[in-house]
């Protein structure tokens, strides 16, 4: 343990500074009572300084970088070749075998990529974004919303996909006319005051942009929120036609109000980001940081505690051969418990039920390159996400190199559940085929641009089988799983032992106790 | 005039292409008629080819491009020592002098920077976007609406500002509950179908996250759109704490609700842009482009027309000294009508009624640079505008270079109306202590933090006096002004003769028009 005076003195420094932030935080009445807190400090001389750590994903990178800097001796067992796990970025030139064996080149020209994983982080993820900026990775705003994207249902509009903003002003100008009406007609007196009821209108109003007589109606003031027929110009005949508010029975029945919330969720909410290049440049920022000590290709085939400490077998993931044995002090396992559960172990029973009964999601995602951006260049969509009942779900267009005359890669697909099952059953060529078929109900582009696309079904993965793991029962079994027992000289983490399931964020936030619990032992606090 | 075969077919080809491209979005169904139709195309022999460009901004560059460009022989006259007019930034190093003889030597970090005029570019500014494609102009998105900044009234809240978050759901919350419990009541049967009753339930529990007796409360469903009180983590403890809404009356009292529409007008809508580095990296791209023709430092005092062409005389606007006179077979002026009202021309008598009577909107800007971007590590705002019923009227924090440890500029106030007044009356270093004195109201950080600021306000910057113009009376006076009428060896250009006033697009579409016109003069068509 190398916890040297100017360790100390710095990490004294550094809580010292975050109780001042925190104290001016407080003061302006915002605070919010965020559980992360700033660089992690680990103070004290541990009784055991070797820690093993299972798995090179952003909890185990976080364990590594955090537990060395703390004067830990780390080393770093990742099956994959690389670091990152699920922070991942598929671009020109990879490869990616899935678990039937079945390889995919991906041949997207230089700068276009697909996330297959995690591909944004909400402001409020305070820990990835610490890390970010700690590890030098530049980030960009991820455009989530969209006015100019589409919301398409096929039974809806005749298969005509709508613009968001036109769906998002008129229904906001339909209920907010039939909530002024009901108000200016005393039938809401029962429910608000009289002061109430005069700010209730004036805010309808101004919300739904609603006219004197408190109606919803083709006007210059309406389309300078859902748009104008014909645009404003300069010079002669440069003045814009409004445009006409869709029929308010048409818009109820046709469901596509379903999608007006999901920008706004706190996890969709601007500002959110994307690191600049790829989702996985934070993995690379990390192995950049710890590369040294990780052990790339082992396959992990047990890990067995006792009072002393830890042995944990693995083998070459290329190559097989015999295994080799590694001992330590402490360990943390960041093994998906998809896996995990194929690994001889001795954690508790309670542990190992709740690693037994955790069902892995799938989904499956899509990354197509189209010759030319007809999204920005024919439709004026630049970033964001179009939602579709069908399939696919959604199309995501890229947040970088808007304008640009290359090729491009957009997110072709994100789906979830039955569909996502059904994508599993075939082949990924297959699968991309069908993609391209359902994505041009929106984008008729498609058939003639399409150049290339590959398919990343989670199920099929072989180092997760899964995307993220959903609990039986959460609060019978979260604690006892996220526990280090007396004894124990395992710790696990990973995004499944959050409550931020399936985020990047969970995942170190996870690792970050999980590591304080493996410290607190040490030094038998 | 060098329209040769080759510039002939290239302008076929690209008219072709236009009308393939609208062709496809008809076909969609959702073409816009917009009125920027692409790269504009000049055919036929002039009638006199040599054409003087009034004024280098937007309008001038973009006349001076396009009309080089179909082989005109172009000059332009520019008043000042640079090109782009309000298309304009400040940065370190650069001094400001005022129309009172002010100078401002602005002293922000490398990278920071004010733009003092336009300062967006919505996704529907086509025109705009197609010159920074065909410059290279490199853009990234502006992040107008921050779910996490503020919304301020010094009466409401004790003062004490609120996030956007939590006056946007819990005003979608409030009234969806009220419209639901109307709805579910019967009193809106005459107003409503029964199938759209149903639908309209369906949808205000969606859009208003109402529960299943149709009421917005506190839970962790309405949190995941207003944000928890104590953030969701990992490990131990990781659970979330669901936070309280906020009560109607008060919310509906505080008028907070005014700003809600902003971010959702056709102009803030997302995907929304600024270039990289600062607003001018279009003046200094069109700069590249035809800097050659442009003679700086050009004041212009007189401009005369006769049958034969154009007179116009200028002087040094630095050195002063003896007139200079060029002449011409046409002329573009872009001269903004508060600058052109003080010049000798013989425009016709409409137009000089335009001219005389247009009366230029003033506005304040503030660039105000801090010892570090508190905005970020301290509330995690990223990006964005609060908004406040204090003089500044809002905050923006800059959308770039994002969680970085230098200092930052945000716009420490953007001030309309009598309030700017209020300003214009200072000197720029009372008006900055003021900017800072408001802001900290919102920002305590402001006292310890501010490094120093420029404050730019319209009506006294030299060149033009004002931010934009604005008719007496449009619908009377527009045609005349904007039209070239038979006999006229000038045409007028200039954000003020287009509906978009005050926006670059509008200058930009201008000077499309009036090429066109110019061309069509030229030609005798």
């Amino acid at each position: 343990m190398t916890m040297t005076r100017r360790n100390l003195l710095e990490a004294v420094g550094m809580a010292a500074g975050s109780a001042a932030m925190y104290h001016a935080m407080a003061t302006l009445g915002h605070a919010q009572d965020s559980t992360y807190t700033g660089r992690v400090v680990l103070e004290g001389e541990p009784n055991g300084r070797r820690v093993l750590i299972l798995g090179a994903g952003l909890a185990g990178l976080t364990a590594a970088l955090e537990l060395r800097s703390a004067g830990y001796e780390v080393q770093v067992l990742e099956y994959r070749e690389k670091a990152g796990g699920r922070c991942w970025t598929l671009r020109g030139g990879h490869t990616y075998t899935d678990l039937a064996g079945v390889s995919q080149k991906v041949a997207f020209e230089e700068g276009g990529y697909l996330n297959p994983g995690p591909w944004r982080i909400p402001y409020n993820h305070h820990a990835v974004l610490d890390y970010c900026k700690r590890l030098g990775v530049k980030l960009e705003p991820f455009i989530q919303k969209n006015h100019n994207a589409y919301l398409h249902r096929s039974e809806a509009f005749d298969g005509k996909p709508q613009r968001f903003r036109h769906i998002a002003t008129d229904y906001r100008g339909h209920i907010a006319e039939l909530l002024a009406k009901a108000t200016d007609q005393g039938k809401l007196d029962a429910e608000v005051t009289e002061s109430d009821r005069v700010k209730l209108l004036e805010s309808l109003r101004s919300y739904g942009i609603l006219n004197d007589q408190n109606a919803y109606v083709s006007s210059d003031a309406t389309s300078e929120y859902r748009g104008y027929e014909r645009e404003a110009g300069g010079g002669r005949d440069g003045a814009p036609t409004p445009s006409s508010p869709l029929d308010m029975t048409e818009l109820l029945q046709s469901d596509l109000w379903t999608w007006l919330s999901d920008p706004e969720s706190v996890h969709h909410q601007s500002a959110i980001f994307q690191p600049v290049g790829g989702m996985d440049m934070i993995a690379q920022a990390f192995a950049r940081e710890v590369g040294d000590v990780i052990t790339y290709n082992a396959k992990v085939i047990s890990m067995l505690q006792d009072d002393s400490g830890v042995t944990v077998r693995y083998e070459d993931a290329q190559q097989g051969g015999d295994p080799i044995e590694v001992t330590a002090d402490w360990c943390v396992c960041t093994i998906p418990f998809s896996i995990l559960g194929q690994i001889e172990h001795n954690l508790s029973s309670d542990k190992t039920y709740a690693i037994d009964t955790m069902y892995y999601e799938g989904s499956v995602k899509f990354g197509l390159e189209f010759n030319r951006r007809f999204w920005e260049e024919d439709e004026h969509i630049f970033g964001g996400i179009s939602y579709t009942d069908l399939p696919i779900a959604l199309i995501s267009y890229p947040s970088y190199d808007y304008l640009s005359a290359g090729k491009g890669v957009l997110l072709g697909g994100y789906v979830w559940g039955a569909d996502a099952y059904q994508f599993n059953a075939m082949q990924p060529d297959e699968a991309v085929k069908w993609a391209v078929e359902y994505g041009s109900r929106l984008h008729p582009q498609y058939a003639d641009e399409f150049a290339g696309g590959v398919c990343v079904s989670w199920h099929k993965v072989p180092w997760v089988l899964g995307c993220y793991g959903i609990w039986q029962d959460k609060d019978r079994d979260y604690t006892a799983a996220v526990t280090m027992e007396e004894g124990d000289r395992i710790v696990l983490a990973g995004e499944q032992l959050s409550y931020l399931p399936a985020w990047q964020e969970g995942a170190i936030l996870s690792a970050l106790d999980a590591i304080q619990q493996l410290h607190e032992h040490a030094t038998n606090r």
